[in-house]
């Protein structure tokens, strides 16, 4: 499904910095998820949700004063519109009705994120979205425009090897792609799906050593044992899991014992 | 309920011009609402609905363009979260949670507009915001400071005499009133209720009449007969009614017919 | 992707009567679709949005009411839940989750058809749940789940051919087959995709000229010119085009005066 | 705004039974809220949420088993629609719109509670709505006239002192008062605002007491000393806050050991 891995920048051997991400203000009205502030003291860029999957205008506003409070940079979390399913369903929404809420939920975060003293940087979809902008054109296509659209300033965050990183670049839009810490690889550099048993590390170390080998190498160990190249500029950390502060924080101490500055990308 | 009306600023005898406002965008999903087209081709500025009352990414895309390609102001028409109850129906949302929400409607048109090669240049309220906003210093307050929070740079469109008006300009912000050209006054410069009979006028002429009469003198005849001071820069015609459209069209050849220009306030 | 039709039941050549269905209630809040009135006054089933597509409380009330005054037997016109896209679009729902909010959907209409003096006699799939039905087992099987965890009195309308149809019979259901009179049919006994120019009868003629066809021989004409076996017990018609109302009227003239009695299939 | 408390049927001296509520299924979607499982091994009577403050229909599918696994009855916990506000906002919804939106959430979950083995006994008002219930004739009667509309058999749970016990009664319905046992009453039998730092007692023993008082001698003890009727036939307990369920089964067991049956109401 998902095209094989072709690393489409040189590997950032042995770089001095590197940004965290984590998905925050995944909240709706009276309800919370996760523990965006002790997220926030680890991370340097914050996904904020924008309405679609998750968060709203309160959540959204306290999210960016946080993230301001704390000198981590904003980014747009952008979601199909499917509140209930968490964005995490597929959705054959038409490509130019994508493109407009994409850009809808852009401009809703930066008119908030200006109020609280920062503004938007980025651009990463989540759930349904970013799982098929790694293999379908049409839906890449219309998240690249949207940031097209807008302006073009914003950077792209991507999967390595997805279309949307494809169509990004072509596009001459800032294309930043990302690693996970807890995810495990396949040798063709795309992810081991959720529904196997070992899609996701089972220890902080695990995790802390991905981590290490993505900032020093530029590559992750695959699950059959081989080694893939994987040049990120962003590592995600997930925040939903019981352990992911416990590990967002093992992996920030790692890198900063190993002489890895936590620096916003953009 | 309404304060008695103080005209705030001089009536403005003899402008030379005067902007015709009118709500647009007010589809969903599927649904349509009004004959935007036309509306468009009479108006000067056009209040866009911005998904909470009416409207979603894709329509306002649509009427973005479509005001753009008229060379008509756009407006950011905000509402109550009520999608079911077209923003018609009172809600008792708390006032933080009310002006994030304005300003992440603002943000939402304002990303839309952009890419349609325009900007958001003011700001309306809808429906039950507005009317509230008339009496309710609380709403009002948060409806002005949505505005100061998005940086104060865009105007306020309000009811002559509304709590808005005056919060509004003790604020420093450009707060334009507003008059209605099918709606009958009261004495005290207030609107006659829907609920009662003669709320609206029943004559294409008697709007014309009540429009040649704001442009020229600042007034309105209420519905005892007495003449009213109304400063308004801006007139909303209506669309949602059987002769609106032929309203909106016979008011606008009368005024220049009378030689008034038809201007945007901004 | 859509299984070769075979038919499940004997031809109903020469019935002395068949049963006219159409998809009411279709509104949302402040906006109308269709003219439900005129669709009623012909149609001998209603297929009544519950709210997941189209349709809210209030006007569901009305459409019971209003089906109840004229005798027409009510049916749940379930969804995906996607009142943006009007459901019809493919929507990756887990199956336990789509079981429920059929179930959800179903018994809201109930106390709302009970309460205008009347009941939900059948349950049929809307948009691109009615589409994915007719070849996906899992959706198809939730479906049919849904009417059996109801108590499976109420009879399953489905597309001959279908998946549903397969396992509604094969669950011991009341499955009740359904053709169009105004869409073209393939020589498999599918439906020529809306994608393509020649999806829908272009004459209130041809459509009654089907309507004849499907009734007095069980048959249709495929659209390369054969002839094509298609029992269905109930025929539907659309509101949702410019003359869908006048065929409509027409389709039932022509039954009535070819001796053809409207009669509902439950 | 609340009228006086006048005990409406002879105090419960010396009851032998009581029945104890919880609000449950409050998640949506993704989200969760409270400990359901731990609620339901306290009460007796189960206030499941339908979808238009909270729950889902997946949500109603789990709560519903899991109350008939343990012999709760179900309850439908009925609310304006307002998802973003959980309920607790004031909504000026039509009469009309009111009881048919409450016939529809009843509606969905008698399904949904058949299919999981049980049946809805009894409608509770949520949040906003049972609060103006308290006061307001036209609210009030729209929730009476839900129930009667969906054919009068339904008990009705509503506060002492009540325009929906007044009117609920008046119509012929079987009114179901109840008390709280977390918070502190007032001399006319009302509640403590919960703006007021006294509105919620602070300790489980206070909770107990309260719960023996009103179980014993159909009384509170109210904020000002004084000794208040307060005949109830349900005494809710709320699983929101920190120490709900602690409180809840500190009082299911005072009750037990004071030879006190809990046992549902119908």
């Amino acid at each position: 499904m998902t095209a094989a891995f072709t690393p489409s920048f040189p590997p950032t051997h042995g770089v001095a910095a590197i940004d965290l991400n984590a998905d925050v203000g995944e909240g709706f009205g009276p309800w919370r998820m996760g523990d965006d502030d002790a997220l926030l003291d680890v991370v340097t860029s914050a996904n904020v949700a924008c309405g679609f999957h998750a968060g709203d205008a309160r959540a959204m506003r306290r999210t960016c004063e946080a993230a301001v409070a704390r000198g981590v940079v904003i980014g747009a979390h952008v979601s199909y519109r499917d509140l209930h399913g968490f964005g995490r369903r597929d959705l054959a929404v038409e490509p130019d009705v994508l493109t407009d809420e994409i850009l809808y939920q852009v401009g809703a975060l930066e008119a908030i994120a200006h109020a609280a003293g920062s503004a938007v940087r980025y651009v990463k979809a989540h759930g349904a979205l970013y799982n098929r902008c790694a293999h379908d054109d049409v839906h890449a296509a219309a998240l690249v425009r949207a940031v097209l659209d807008h302006g073009g300033t914003l950077a792209l965050v991507v999967a390595p090897g997805s279309r949307a990183e494809s169509l990004g670049r072509a596009a001459g839009l800032h294309v930043v792609s990302e690693a996970f810490i807890d995810r495990v690889y396949r040798p063709d550099g795309t992810l081991v799906a959720r529904t196997e048993h070992h899609a996701v590390h089972d220890s902080i170390d695990a995790c802390v050593a991905q981590a290490l080998d993505l900032v020093r190498s530029g590559t992750v160990r695959a699950d059959d044992g081989t080694t893939v190249a994987l040049a990120a500029a962003t590592l995600c950390v997930h925040g939903d899991t019981p352990h992911a502060v416990a590990t967002a924080q093992g992996v920030r101490d790692a890198l900063r014992a190993a002489g890895v500055a936590l620096r916003p990308f953009t």
